[in-house]
């Protein structure tokens, strides 16, 4: 039986699926749904779909729940709780999608950016459960992140702070989809790494990613690179190698303007696991300034599968 | 006549002057002093020296003063007053300064980072006196930096953040004082900017730097390329605009991680006005993620002469 309050739900709004949970105070989830976002038929059917999925899991659960938390790509405003812009939404303006779902359910609602809802759930529940100030970093298709400061979330004066992706590490280098040039995202990204390992992979004949991906370069992915650098693949490895330089020379300037010292990085390509968080550790203690060099820490996100339902909940939970 | 508290005592501690005044709530110097830091005799005569100055402001005034504010270089930690390993003054280790000045004057002693100390400056007096947030860079030897977030400084973990200078613009650039690699600093110091003209200055017979520095590059200096571009030579505004292109890279980082608009620029380089802040500007508006574009601002400091005294007098207004 769920005991008063002590449950919220999580909404993960995707561009392919909405991922919905119930999830208790101390994150576990209770039960989950997942529904099709069905975004190419617009903002309304999407709003249809966020409703639909979570009458699912309301249900006969209504009273006992604190609150719906929403975390939601795009430029979100979580005090008006308006979503602009999220890039895989199509027709998407300006919607105050707070205010919708808030009528529907007349309940508490909270919408966050999904970066800053991944860092707060982390925060909560996972890797930053007894750290005061972190940045959250992560590594999927592009580059997120956030910042936590003194337990708090440090949104800037508009709410998009810690867009870490979009730091550049070369100002010369190649044009991001921002806009900009040599942001940490052209050098990190799921897309980024493929390419790399496609141009290199001609040299090496006897990488063990050729059998990996059947002669076929087209079935690459970060999960295959990993594999082979699992198996001792030297191609793999320097792969790996480089994106932790590269990342760790974007973190070492985060560092430096921030005075953070701590790093949660999660995310697909996170899961590289100890040769990436090596490495990043090692750029980093060499670039940053002197004093914060001993006390840099390089570590995992905890929240892994139901990360999206999972922070998106922690909302409720950090804001009441 | 000075009313009661309305009056701080400012001490702009550098490596070869000691530069102190009493200042106005309103940011005007009443009085002030300079003398020497005798750096080369050790701490000891540092201290000694900062109180003989002290004492000259005093006086008969010391009734009327709220408190002493000092802007010192070097690691500071404003809540225990310490100031560690200041750059330019050698033998310091960690000391107590805000202790030591507090047991002689038996007064409130504040002590903060110059460069802290200068964004509080220009935000009690300054450029910053009606903006909630922004990022202050100070141009001189190195670039300095801090960041002011809702009318307070945004301090980091250790007090530390706001080295904007250490922001990495180029991951595989030229070694800088930090031990990391291409940090702004490298392509925006006093230093680099000379260098530069000196590199092609053989490639322009005509500029007319030459006349300026009658023929001898050991006479250059950021005032005579100010001055040769002030006058439409060619050399000197490819160095400035190469300048704001530098700044205006490192600085979209900045604002993209921190979702901070406003950026106001001090020290002696920022002395190249506005072809200078118009090239940061233009190449921060390429730059910087879409929602920020419209709303970049880059604005000169107001607190020139006597910045450091009324920034380290600004210190008593600011907490009090």
């Amino acid at each position: 039986m769920i005991t008063q309050s002590s449950y919220a739900v999580g909404v993960d709004l995707g561009g392919t699926n909405i991922k919905l949970g119930i999830v208790s105070e101390k994150g576990k989830i209770i039960k989950k749904t997942v529904v099709p976002a069905k975004a190419e038929d617009g903002p309304d059917m999407v709003i249809k779909q966020i409703i639909y999925g979570i009458n699912i899991l309301f249900n006969k659960n209504k009273a006992e729940l604190a609150g719906i938390g929403i975390g939601a790509p795009g430029i979100v405003s979580n005090k008006k709780g308006t979503v602009e812009y999220p890039p895989n939404l199509p027709g998407w303006k300006k919607i105050n999608l707070g205010s919708i779902i808030k009528k529907e359910f007349n309940t508490k609602v909270l919408v966050e950016n999904d970066a800053n809802a991944a860092a707060i759930g982390e925060m909560i529940f996972g890797a930053g459960k007894n750290i005061g100030s972190f940045v959250m970093i992560t590594l999927g298709t592009g580059v997120g992140g956030a910042i936590v400061f003194n337990r708090k979330l440090f949104r800037g004066e508009h709410g998009g702070a810690g867009e870490v992706g979009h730091t550049t590490i070369n100002y010369k280098g190649e044009k991001c989809n921002c806009g900009s040039y040599g942001c940490i995202e052209t050098y990190a990204g799921n897309s980024y790494l493929i390419r790399r390992v496609k141009k290199d992979l001609n040299k090496f004949p006897g990488s063990l990613i050729w059998d990996l991906i059947d002669k076929n370069p087209r079935n690459l992915s970060p999960k295959i690179i990993h594999a082979a650098a699992l198996k001792g693949d030297r191609l793999a490895a320097s792969v790996i190698h480089n994106l932790g330089f590269h990342l760790g020379s974007a973190l070492s300037s985060v560092s430096n303007l921030l005075n953070i010292s701590t790093f949660i990085i999660g995310g697909g390509v996170a899961g590289f696991g100890s040769p990436l968080f090596k490495t990043i550790k090692e750029t980093m203690t060499q670039r940053v300034l002197t004093p914060l060099r001993p006390e840099i820490k390089v570590i995992p996100a905890k929240l892994r599968n139901d990360a999206g339902i999972k922070g998106a909940s922690s909302l409720i939970f950090y804001n009441s």
